[in-house]
């Protein structure tokens, strides 16, 4: 038996879990009519867009959708947004942010089609993630989108059997306690409230304290609710927590390992390494990194957007009821 | 949505979860070359023993295997069992305790021959279980047997999931905190001793006390060791557990629900029920009794058995090396 203190954690790479997805956005894709098409409106001089875009794009063609690039001036966005709206032959649109770094970007997020709107943004998608209302229609015929990167770290979770299948679907977090470190509008709030409405206890941590994110006891409640805790820091709900996720932009934070309690799942969805590596001396399954499964996650919301918008007809309306 | 506080506990019953493993033990008796023999010996005139002998009888027809019950005096049950362990017509020997009451039924429990020792009682299986050595020769062909309550709980904790089956053999518990009410040296001792061999943090919990059994940080150590954890009560250990696991004997006992954690899964393998029908409010899985599971565990070890036999060959010999 190995003497290596690390030898009992599994680290686990985003390449092998996107696999599963991959295999079943192309099941899907089969038996699509036509090949969706994904445009990305790049209106940002940042190389490092460029780059993920140009990523974007590969992995797009690499799994058999169609995508281009429109390369604009920051104030040719919106009208860009618009015309691809309205362009038959655009089936999804992802707009690479920042632009202007501002309130502005939330508008223009707005502005994309919901029907086309592969990234989760549009407020009806957001308001249900939030609501826990899990589909547009009251036939649920139309899943609602989520936003790429937290609904990434669900379909790791899945991977890793955190969600547990022998539960009703909805509730298969129930009985886990789950440590979100960073509360994001775009990723760590929306996270801990999705964890949260499948039944998990969520501890929601930043600079500014430790919100707990729960259905309540029982899990008796449709959504999930937010306890502030008074006076908490991460000190005091980690050690407690089945799994540590942190997003933590920069390359000063490091997660104290102390906390981690042992046999502990430790995901990292910020770019930088959030945990030192020596936490494989406790963690259980360690996943350092999940770009890979955000860009497979867009486009099996692209996928579902094609699904979703052949599955409508006359009769069916977007409703506020989806899963009640 | 159901106002029914309970609605979110999944109550899952033993024969249910016996199901999947009566298929894996048809499967393995498909392939034998012959029916094995099963000989119960009742020396007990208790008539909750018949019941019992009658009942692994039917199961055992109803599974395939042939079934004989040999019922004689106490002072002729050890004569018995040395002729059955030299009769090649029976290929597996359930003796049903208590015989008499004392160390003398332990005494019979050693007669039996290690090759017929459908219950995993004798001395070299005992060892190995808690010595965490899984096979009986070092070429792993002759898997050790393990006593059928606790490795009944095992094949339940494996049904519900909670066995991860992303982590290697031998580490699935890793991360799961557990406690074991019952510290008897038939159940509650070796399956506290086989769930921290597995990886988990066990909580096992008498009116003497707790102790805890783990391998150690990060699951370091080959085998499980144990820690008095002076002055704790169940008061201290089962808030902090994914599971609860009861055995304990009488009508009278109750496990205090309020120590439940909400979304934990409870079982009971006691015949009594050792939580009151309000454990739904808090649990996400219950498991009220255990019974079919034991019988099918029983009816597995003769087939392992038989297997083991097969698989033996003049230079495969006893070892302690097992998994190491």
């Amino acid at each position: 038996m190995s003497n290596d203190p690390a030898h009992f954690c599994k680290t686990i790479l985003a390449g092998t879990i996107a696999k599963g997805l991959q295999a079943e956005v192309n099941d899907g894709l089969a038996k699509l009519r036509k090949t969706p098409h994904l445009l990305g409106i790049l209106a940002n001089d940042d190389p490092a867009a460029k780059v993920y875009a140009d990523w974007t794009g590969k992995t797009a063609k690499d799994n058999g959708f169609e995508y281009s690039l429109r390369t604009v001036g920051k104030d040719d966005a919106e009208e860009t947004i618009i015309a691809a709206n309205n362009d038959d032959g655009v089936d999804g649109i992802i707009v690479y942010y920042p632009i202007f770094n501002n309130r502005q970007d939330q508008y223009l997020q707005q502005i994309v089609d919901l029907k086309k709107d592969v990234e989760g943004l549009s407020h009806q998608y957001i308001f249900n993630m939030y609501q826990n209302i899990r589909f547009l229609d009251d036939r649920q015929m139309q899943k609602s989108i989520l936003p790429c990167t937290p609904l990434a770290v669900i379909k790791i979770l899945e991977y890793l059997h955190i969600y547990n299948t022998i539960l009703p679907y909805g509730n298969r977090l129930f009985g886990r306690t789950i440590c979100v470190v960073n509360r994001s509008e775009v990723v760590g709030r929306p996270l801990a409230a999705l964890l949260a409405n499948d039944g998990a206890c969520v501890y929601s941590v930043d600079v500014t304290g430790v919100q707990q994110f729960t259905r309540g006891e029982g899990i008796r409640k449709r959504k999930h609710e937010i306890v502030e805790k008074e006076g908490w820091t991460v000190e005091n709900c980690a050690p407690m927590c089945d799994v540590v996720i942190t997003g933590v932009p920069g390359n000063k934070y490091k997660f104290p390992l102390h906390l981690v309690k042992d046999g502990a799942v430790c995901i990292n969805f910020s770019s930088e390494k959030n945990f030192a590596p020596e936490v494989k001396e406790r963690a259980s399954i360690y996943v350092p990194a999940i770009g890979k499964v955000t860009i497979t996650v867009l486009l099996r919301n692209l996928l579902r957007i094609v699904q979703n918008r052949e599955a409508l007809s006359p009769e069916s309306q977007p409703t506020a009821n989806g899963e009640s």
